[in-house]
């Protein structure tokens, strides 16, 4: 028996099952923080659980660079792999589709099905490629918030994500602030440092040197810049993992028993990063890959109180729950206690917890009993509230 | 009055002066880890200081993946900067030329006038390109005792050098342990972890990726990858720099005074990285670069000996000076301790300091008082036993 046999025949008990992805579109423009709009859009959307009657147990998951809608369950009965989240979206799970209704969605810009650079410009009847505006963290949450309305949803009992998708979640905390009750923040930053600047542009300059990267029109050329989004992933990979996880995944363990003194493959880990660029290579786009970058650079809520955190904290109203991974060496601990700290400072209620794990920044989506209590705990409070 | 002008009226007291760099031809087979072979070959050198008669204080300086043999001095008048170790080296410096005969050679397989990939292959009367063995650490050192021969140097009083320079250090003290009274590794590393590897490993497929490098022959195709070169460069950049100094240095700084929404340079950190791997790729050789990365990777002195550091350090005769700086990241203090720990088991005299530095991996090359102190301290103990 397969493991997808296993699957159709008894799929998990702790799982959300089978799931559709729907697409909302949107006719209403969206005026963007780089002074463009988009005149109508869409979103690729999926839900879990039940809408309760008063609309108020509701919970938003936003993504991180390479993520999408596809959070929990399965497409289809042999499908291999459930959305990105399953760990902790689900029956019984920290995010409990038994009390929940969960909304997970493709970010604008993306390129999972809501409106990004593959899409088609109607003025122009082309891709938008290069064209397509560059986007903030804070023109998700606002694309977040007419979703939110055509669901009839008022107000999130908690909005969640980790890395990014932590920007986006401290971004609604300010910009809708009656919006939420809860915000959840994990292996997150309050803003990217150089060195985190410095990493996304090595990735940047890797796609944009690549020449099928066609000044972003590769779409219409009929080629991908492979190549540059491969270099752009595996640098990324490089920081997604602890050193620690890399040295206890790979060491220097060699792919054959003896060195070749040349420039193929040789170790194990050159072998894992190589796979791992081709695959992401053939699945993402590389314009989206641009836009998500520059959205992490750009966030900085403390730059309109010059640099003030706690004074920018100011008009937050909901609950905080900020985590952080102690080998996370992309957003480490520091930078998430940095936000706690500001929180602290600003008088909001926040609960920290600094989990010890081995698997770097990549800790916020791996099953962990630690994180898992605490993350659990947390939201049977929230749904507490909401029965 | 220029800066020129003032190195030609009043040269520093505390400098080598003007130096010249010479070949050293060499008509004997050097044979390689690899089972290949150099008929002939000859490397770049220069020396600071003066030989004694019984040639007992002679120092050789290693240099790390793009160094070169001009450490120290300048080379002509004009010469707006001197060598890349003249802060370390020359009257009164720790690596005193009032005491010491210095010698600083281009290793094998450079670009600075050694025998290297850019060089002719007499076999074909062409550039050797990707035809240049792959070369080891061993490889380096065993040249390095071929040069010592001809300058009629049977002992080194010390050999020294940081970072990729630090590993030939330790391999002079296994490999010709007779030949050398001390070792001074700096800022280096027993052998590359994972993590270490996988960023060699980008940074070399950045370069073999680029249309331009012509599988290594584009010399011959007139082209340069220049691309590649850049962004090995900038990742190599990002690693040598600490986080902290990163962000001291360039913070979230802009570049102009607000967001411009796309993709140029935005913020200081990515106009200086940009800058490093442009001027880079316009004066070191992409082969040369790929070799130097592989030299890193194999380096594994514990491999012969089941991976036991301390059993691969017995034939070390020399006394042994290490030292680490504390925010650096590439070869952490962990990883010098590691070999500290490896020599006091294995009975060897060693001396050690983790200085606390802000400049990541790049505090070797970087004036600093304390660790001027602890390296001039032991290089004169050095000096007495010479007198």
């Amino acid at each position: 028996m397969s493991a997808s046999d296993a699957l159709e025949k008894c799929p998990p008990q702790d799982s959300v099952g089978l799931v559709s992805p729907e697409v909302y579109v949107f006719q209403q423009p969206l005026p963007l923080a780089s002074g463009h709009q988009l005149d109508q859009w869409q979103l690729m959307v999926e839900t879990y659980g039940e809408l309760n009657a008063d609309a108020s147990n509701a919970v938003l998951i936003c993504h991180a660079l390479s993520g999408h809608h596809h959070a929990a369950g399965y497409h289809h009965a042999d499908d291999p792999k459930p959305g990105w989240w399953d760990a902790y979206i689900g029956p019984g799970k920290p995010i409990d589709t038994n009390h929940f209704f969960v909304v997970a969605l493709n970010n604008l810009g993306g390129c999972h099905g809501s409106t990004g650079p593959a899409s088609i410009n109607p003025e122009t009847g082309q891709p938008y490629a290069s064209d397509f505006p560059v986007l903030t963290v804070r023109d998700w949450v606002d694309s977040q918030a007419l979703l939110a309305d055509r669901l009839g949803i008022q107000q999130w009992a908690a909005v969640v994500g980790g890395s990014l998708g932590g920007m986006q979640v401290l971004e609604w905390s300010l910009r809708h602030p009656e919006r939420l009750r809860h915000a959840v923040v994990i292996a997150s930053t309050p803003k990217l440092s150089a060195q985190n600047i410095a990493f996304n542009e090595v990735a940047r300059q890797a796609i944009m040197s690549d020449p099928n990267f066609c000044d972003g029109r590769y779409q219409q050329a009929g080629v991908i810049p492979r190549h540059g989004l491969g270099l752009a992933r595996m640098i990324g990979h490089i920081t997604y993992l602890s050193e620690h996880s890399m040295g206890e995944k790979f060491g220097r363990d060699l792919r054959t028993d003896k060195l070749n003194f040349g420039f193929d493959v040789e170790f194990q880990v050159e072998s894992y990063l190589r796979y791992q660029g081709e695959t992401f290579s053939e699945r993402f786009d590389a314009n989206t890959y641009l836009l998500m970058t520059k959205a992490l650079d750009y966030f900085d809520p403390a730059a309109e109180c010059d640099g003030n955190l706690a004074a920018a904290l100011a008009p937050a109203q909901c609950r905080f729950l900020v985590i952080s991974f102690s080998t996370d060496w992309r957003f480490s601990p520091k930078r998430s206690e940095e936000l706690v700290n500001a929180l602290t400072a600003a008088r909001k209620s926040v609960s920290y917890a600094r989990i010890r794990s081995p698997h770097g920044h990549d800790a916020f989506l791996i099953p962990d009993q630690r994180y898992e209590a605490v993350f659990s705990a947390y939201m049977q409070r929230v749904a507490k509230e909401t029965r």
